[in-house]
């Protein structure tokens, strides 16, 4: 069996892991699953709709293989004939604006010149952002982090602020996680242990937002307090849409659309030269959307 | 004075040509103009917001010059040192869904290597295509080319086809209009009247847009078919930040952020895998986003 057709099987249990999780987690809407075949390969993307506590959740899981283009050369400056991706992706948008939305990513790239690598990450957005939260939810990808290499957290934390940016608006998605690209086997770890790292993330991502769905889940929201979730929402279009290299090499590749725009969230809207009041809330958050918090010792 | 001053003078007249023409339309908001300088030039954006009929729109002129990159240089293949660029681009959300969005956008491109060009275009994008309209439309369109150049309408058409389309979709975003680009003095017309044909078609825009008002704007609205205008509106948000050049160029070469995504919806939503019901409006509408339709004789 070779190292991708291991993994990918491995990330299909993730993905399942993950829709289990969060159904119990939410209670009252169940994941549907839909699975599609392409010439470029197959996925499952798993969808809950209109749940107690998550309003639109997408938890996809895809293995394609094809000839590697001069454009992925390009992109990617490896020479080979050919690639094999495999990974698992999910965002989810709660109901309830005191919940964060979250997103979670891991892949693995193989190529037939012997050249592979993982990426990944996690990334927290709260509409409105506290503290504790981003401390306690920082601790947690640190703890994994480190079980795997003591260098993690220290390189990917500083990757996800630089990642997780909007630079047209000058401001992170949120209190940003980890983020890593193009890990290699031996770099770090052995190709096991990046798995079993990649793995590992993967099951906190529904055990952090089981979490935050106890917290925040049930709290009551105001009209200005959803009005603001809709403006947050278009940033977080703005972001997939502008910003996201999934996203953008997926669209463009003629990937499966409906499976890649699950990210968008339900709803969203758009407000000229929007300002938070002084003192606000809203304008607390605005002001907490900077790189280079460091959330644990903060 | 040099060509560019000229024209960006008669753009920045064009602005509140289309402004005026446009308060009277929608008789109950005005446009605020709102100036802005930055190091790479001054511009004029043009926003009303929560009218009768008009919801949110945008008429925005800009004039910017600076240093000709290497990576313009990859995308124009021209050589060159400086460049100037204005325009004025503008889109108009209704309030109710039996009005159409609509875009127009005139601008022109000059280098200091003495190669200069105009672009543009208009573009309707109904929420629910009413044949007839976009026949007089594409008429319209058509007595403004051929005021022109004989050749301008059968060139530009399908440009627009090709131009306003959701690759990813596999639609295109409305009933397409006319588009060009890179056309430049001396080709088919000289630089005065290639500016007068800009100005027409800029003329022509706030024009067409108030004949629909009349015709549409106070029409009555079903849940389901407000439920349609905001996944159409998910589509605009779609195409404009994942194809639309103005937008992304802007996006990321520093251009005013707030000023580009005036083109926004004021709100717009998505549902995974949505299929209008067979037989309905809907469907039928989705049945006519395609290419190479000649509205004019269908």
């Amino acid at each position: 069996m070779t190292d991708a057709k291991y993994i990918s099987e491995q990330f299909e249990n993730l993905q399942q892991h993950i829709c289990q999780v969060l159904n119990v987690a939410d209670g009252k809407a169940l994941f549907e699953m839909n699975s599609w075949q392409k010439d470029i390969g197959h996925g499952i993307s798993g969808v809950m709709q209109d749940g107690k506590y998550i309003e639109k959740a997408a938890v996809n899981f895809s293995k394609v293989s094809g000839k590697y283009t001069k454009q992925m050369a390009g992109l990617l400056g490896e020479d080979a004939n050919h690639y094999t991706a495999t990974g698992v992706s999910s965002i989810l948008h709660p109901v309830n604006v005191h919940v964060p939305i979250i997103h979670m990513n891991v892949r693995y790239f193989e190529l037939d010149n012997g050249i592979s690598w993982f990426g990944g990450g996690i990334d927290l957005t709260p509409h409105y952002i506290i503290k504790e939260d981003a401390k306690w939810f920082h601790k947690e990808l640190k703890q994994v982090c480190d079980n795997a290499h003591p260098d993690f957290y220290s390189k990917f934390k500083p990757w996800a602020d630089d990642y997780f940016f909007l630079s047209h608006r000058n401001e992170t998605r949120g209190v940003g996680g980890i983020f890593f690209d193009r890990i290699k086997p031996g770099e770090y770890l052995n190709i096991n242990d990046l798995l079993t790292f990649c793995l590992n993330l993967g099951k906190l991502y529904p055990e952090v937002y089981s979490e935050l769905i106890k917290l925040h889940g049930d709290k009551s929201v105001t009209e200005q307090e959803r009005k603001w979730q809709l403006l947050r929402r278009g940033r977080y279009v703005e972001f997939n849409l502008v910003h996201d290299r999934g996203t953008k090499f997926g669209l463009v590749s003629g990937g499966n659309t409906e499976a890649i725009l699950l990210s968008m969230p339900p709803d969203a809207s758009w407000e000229y030269m929007h300002m938070p009041e002084e003192g606000s809330k809203e304008a607390e958050t605005q002001a907490l959307l900077k790189k280079d918090i460091d959330w644990i010792n903060q």
